[in-house]
């Protein structure tokens, strides 16, 4: 059996799991943190499941990164308990009823960019431990990097425990520029690093890292990285060159339903791979086995192919396998993940962390 | 207590209706359709929620739109017992043994753009109830117009009963050009009849219809109309011109979680909002309170906003109501609807048939 054959019995659109290059994947990447000599605390908002988590741990990860006090809830109620939430969370009366619970069954780190959110976080959570969200370039969240001492030493005296600094090299999401992010990133860290420093505060958590800067990355450089995507893959991270397509781990199994106006209508619309398109997108998706082909239109429930002229196009009823371009909205918009290993289904693992959204 | 006060001590990001806003949106919309002497059968994709379908219904709503059999399933459960699946179903096995189980329960009825799928149903499902597709100019799925009678002839022959026509219309989302299109689906859907009848088959549902073309249907033109994002409106109708924000139903709560760089950053990302951007949008979702500020940049948990120079930003912890580009896929992304009436919370309605996609 193929692995275009693989999982012809699904009722589509579902997204399929190819178990042997998750893991390739799981231990390549831990193999690349343990040569470069830093931690490896992957994101877990790309997978939001357990049984990931596992297969993460398992190959050396140190810990995990979540995006929400929600997603942190769900890991450690699957015994993860070391969690770090990369985001300057604001926490309100709820969100410090909930973190205080957290803290009775794992160690959560938390994000702070800002003396506001330091001070609300300290009311209620004395001594939580935070990193400083600095700015290596995506000008999203986190402080100039010379201004984290500054920062640090208000956050301390408000009366968290200051680790160190973090930032997130988002602006490398755009073909070609992956070397210069990876140097802005060092930069950035190491400014900030010694600028805490000059403000009394010694970094022990020095951590940066994505998908498409990891490989970049050179030792000495951070000492965690916190990449997400790697375990699947996707379109965006093919059409960067920082993933093969041999090495996709999830697609989407999607049927033709129409051949009207000589297009090839699939049924994995945004509401399963996600409406997410980069300006420098070739489409809304890719399709593992047909390079060549483009998604040049989506809507919820409709994804629309230019075929390749040279190539016969499917007939309807038949499956295709859809790479999403962000794999991780499109893991967020089912509730499991078909497992497959040499053309069979295995198993199905719960996107135990869908939503989770608080 | 303001409008943009309500909620306030919700944990964000989450998904709040004003129940006010929403029944005049629900009100007007049949107000329309007996006035231009339709049939009303609403896209229940847009809220997935049998407590709006039931509203609908009490405005006179004559049946229910759905995209896929998993949704067909949800709305039956809840007690629809006339739905219209408004896609070109590829009936497998699955679906088979499916749509005959809900065929027990509720008057089905399938749309068809192909002999293939009509073949299809008919060898598991004969006798059912078609109505063929047809291309207005959106060129998603569809035949031509002067090909309806044809297909209709050959899906008559393979066994399932051809009703009439229907397209939808989804080449009117983009700015000035409503008329045009309104135009366009007449003349469609005029053509597409003629050519059923040539073929011997009166077409008794000529169906068309959406949200931004409802104003402009003529009495007339067709006998039923399948709006869907009237009842919340969105950011993308607003842009169009084609819902005023006065009547916005639904939006998102949003607390900032940072100042950095002078930016307002939200914790309203993707994972809620939703990554659809038209090209011609000028943002990722708009700010109903604060019509000049713009979400320039978004990903999965951060909204970052151009605040305008003449207003004061809000400050951090603070809470905004944003409203996202495409209602419609920011519904699928929560489990509940937050019902808010004068300014209090009075209900929690579940979004029953999210993810639904098979």
């Amino acid at each position: 059996m193929s692995q275009s054959d693989v999982g012809s019995d699904l009722p589509t659109p579902c997204l399929i799991i190819d178990v042997s290059r998750l893991r390739a994947n799981v231990e390549a990447m831990a193999a690349h943190a343990r040569r470069i000599g830093t931690a490896l605390r992957p994101h877990a908002k790309t997978h939001k499941s357990p049984a990931i988590a596992a297969l993460q741990r398992g190959a050396g990860a140190q810990g995990l990164t979540v995006a929400t006090v929600s997603e942190a809830e769900v890991f450690a109620s699957a015994g993860f308990t070391d969690l770090f939430i990369a985001y300057p969370v604001w926490v309100d009366r709820d969100r410090g009823r909930r973190l205080a619970a957290l803290r009775e069954r794992a160690r959560v780190i938390m994000g702070i960019d800002s003396a506001e959110s330091a001070r609300a976080l300290a009311a209620q959570l004395p001594g939580t431990s935070v990193l400083v969200e600095v700015d290596s370039g995506h000008h999203r969240s986190g402080v100039l990097p010379d201004g984290a001492g500054e920062l640090a030493e208000q956050a301390a005296r408000s009366g968290v425990e200051v680790r160190g600094v973090f930032t997130f090299p988002g602006h490398a999401y755009s073909p070609g520029v992956q070397q210069q992010v990876v140097l802005a990133e060092q930069h950035t860290l190491e400014t900030a690093s010694a600028s805490l420093r000059r403000h009394g505060i010694e970094p022990t958590v020095v951590s940066g890292g994505s998908t498409p800067t990891a490989a970049g990355t050179a030792p000495g450089a951070m000492n965690e990285i916190r990449p997400g995507v790697y375990v699947f893959g996707d379109a965006q991270q093919w059409e960067l060159g920082t993933v093969e397509p041999a090495d996709i781990a999830l697609t989407c199994s999607a049927s033709v339903v129409s051949r009207a106006g000589g297009n090839v209508v699939l049924d994995s619309g945004s509401k399963i791979l996600g409406a997410d398109r980069a300006p420098w997108a070739t489409g809304h998706g890719r399709l593992l086995d047909h390079p060549d082909a483009r998604i040049h239109q989506l809507s919820e429930h409709h994804a629309v192919v230019s075929w390749p002229e040279h190539t016969p196009p499917p007939g309807i009823g038949e499956h295709v396998r859809v790479v999403p371009n962000h794999v991780c909205n499109a893991v967020n918009l089912v509730d499991e993940l078909v497992v497959v290993k040499a053309g069979t289904v295995v198993d199905r693992w719960p996107v135990a962390a869908r939503g989770a959204l608080t």
